[in-house]
């Protein structure tokens, strides 16, 4: 079997260390696994498969013999160094905004368009982690009796903005139960024991970076502009597993019961949802969960092909790593790279 | 001036302890105030205006007297007790679940149907917290353009089932952070860092108690049985303040600058919208706060006549004691009892 060089540029924030642990639980054929990071990791040690890896610096030569260079260092990284990785000869499986909405760039979920990856110009984004479990979720109901309308509200845990942000709800916590005085960092706002309506950037028609991103992305990915998509992303004090109250309306009526059967032999899903025994998703069910958890299954009252649903997935995992991970095994089984 | 006669029953829990710090601060017209709980807070003593009450123990006769009764000790106690202070006279304003929705009981938000007071025949009913937030915010829209439906998504602070969700939140928190094991008990999960698709009891239908409040009392207090209204209600790690995330559909267009002219000179509305300066509505900014408070107001970009808004209010105040008391100055403003 071939065996490839993978490079994962970020590898010391939150997603590229679980990239590195998924590659080493999925035990992907590795020749040499690179990490690299920017200055102030460099020479910072993790261990994969019993081996110590030191962590490198970005460099404009960092790509050479890379086969997949797996991008977790934010958009601006992305813009300048994907496009590098490239030239060098690799494939770059990019997690960050830079390239998602680009026309020639694949925006790609294994469960939803694995072929798009075929079709790739050197670059393959990731979508948001908020876009992801949605569409993973609602796939299956799309081609069975079609989605016209998608109304969705989050509860994003704090993982979804990084290491520092953990940090930042852990630390308010603990300073709030003290009543010692803090200063919101990452975000604008305390976000322990408060909610917060407002995720990246606001954009000039009112709706947030991240709003946007779950309406466009979702659209590009079940390759269909007709769906009528509105989204308000809120977080939560979680630390990880994103929620989102989902409400969707379908061309064709289906039953509750229907969906069940329909979800439950569906690839990338679990169903939690049973309510006489209070089985419903919670963000902490899904540490170790690569799945996406839907429950509160529900048809609307006042619209016979409304549905309720309240869906929750590992934003770390599935939302960023395992995705990208996932793409790169579809990659390889195809020998493409 | 008259002075009036007014019971507490449920005076020791929170919203008994917070009707009885409006009636002060509104120098409501009393006579004499009479606090009611049970046996286990007998003796217990408050201080109003200066002055020491002692709290008394619900008996058949407690109502010898009284000419308005706030009920708030939960459902049961006002299906046996609420009756028997009508017999002794009083007009009793209850804040349980346990008349909203007979035909012969007002369901009043001040804001909206004050007149339906008048009506009563004995029992004025004090809608649920989540709905109190939602009507008084969708009222000026409702009138100006109408609404034919109302998709809601609820983040509901602990404080809304009482002082022991409160206390279980700040132990379990505590408990998290220094990695002890906890029992939840007022909650059937973990409700420290997570988030909860589960409020009251799940109906056959698939819906919670909760949410099928938001519906029933919402099309009760509009009168208006056309609106199609779906709700999810979900419990987060807040301490006071419910916060809902709505989408509606009215009946005609109406732009976003025209919606804030309105929501800006609405009765009981605070408009809290501009993203540029990041403003918008947040649980930690309602704690001495009687207005709803709105923002995060955008037309749907897929529906010119959707449109997503954020809601956020003291569920203890304006949610339960302050729209109980305000409806008692109806009463007596009008001297109907």
């Amino acid at each position: 079997m071939k065996k490839y060089n993978i490079g994962i540029v970020g590898a010391t924030g939150m997603v590229g260390e679980t990239m590195l642990r998924i590659l080493e639980e999925r035990n992907f054929p590795l020749n040499q696994l690179k990490l690299i990071a920017s200055t102030k990791s460099e020479g910072k040690v993790y261990l994969f498969a019993n081996k110590k890896i030191t962590v490198e610096t970005l460099k404009r030569d960092s790509f050479q013999d890379i086969d997949i260079a797996l991008f977790t260092a934010g958009g601006s990284v992305s813009k300048e160094y994907a496009p590098v990785a490239v030239s060098s000869g690799a494939v770059v499986i990019d997690n960050s905004n830079a390239f998602r909405m680009d026309a020639d760039t694949p925006l790609v979920v294994p469960e939803i368009n694995p072929n798009k990856i075929y079709s790739h110009n050197g670059i393959i984004a990731n979508p948001n982690c908020s876009t992801i479990q949605l569409v993973v979720a609602l796939k299956p109901i799309y081609d069975e009796v079609g989605i016209t309308r998608i109304i969705v509200s989050t509860y994003q845990a704090v993982s979804g903005s990084g290491r520092k942000a953990v940090d930042e709800l852990m630390d308010q916590t603990k300073k709030y139960i003290r009543k010692d005085e803090f200063k919101p960092d990452v975000y604008p706002y305390q976000i322990a024991f408060n909610v917060l309506p407002h995720i990246d950037v606001f954009e000039n028609n009112g709706y947030t970076k991240e709003e946007m991103k779950i309406i466009n992305e979702t659209k590009k990915i079940f390759d269909d502009n007709s769906i009528k998509i509105s989204a308000t992303a809120v977080r939560v004090p979680v630390l990880n597993g994103h929620s989102e109250s989902v409400y969707i309306e379908t061309k064709r009526y289906i039953s509750v019961e229907k969906l069940r059967k329909l979800l439950d032999k569906a690839k990338g899903v679990l169903l939690v949802d049973d309510i006489n025994k209070l089985q419903y998703p919670l963000p902490i069910m899904i540490n170790n969960c690569d799945d996406v958890l839907i429950g509160r299954l529900r048809n609307d009252l006042s619209n016979i092909n409304g549905i309720n649903m309240w869906i929750v997935a590992n934003n770390i995992r599935k939302g960023a790593a395992l995705n990208a991970v996932q793409i790169a095994e579809i990659l390889i089984n195809r020998d493409v790279c």
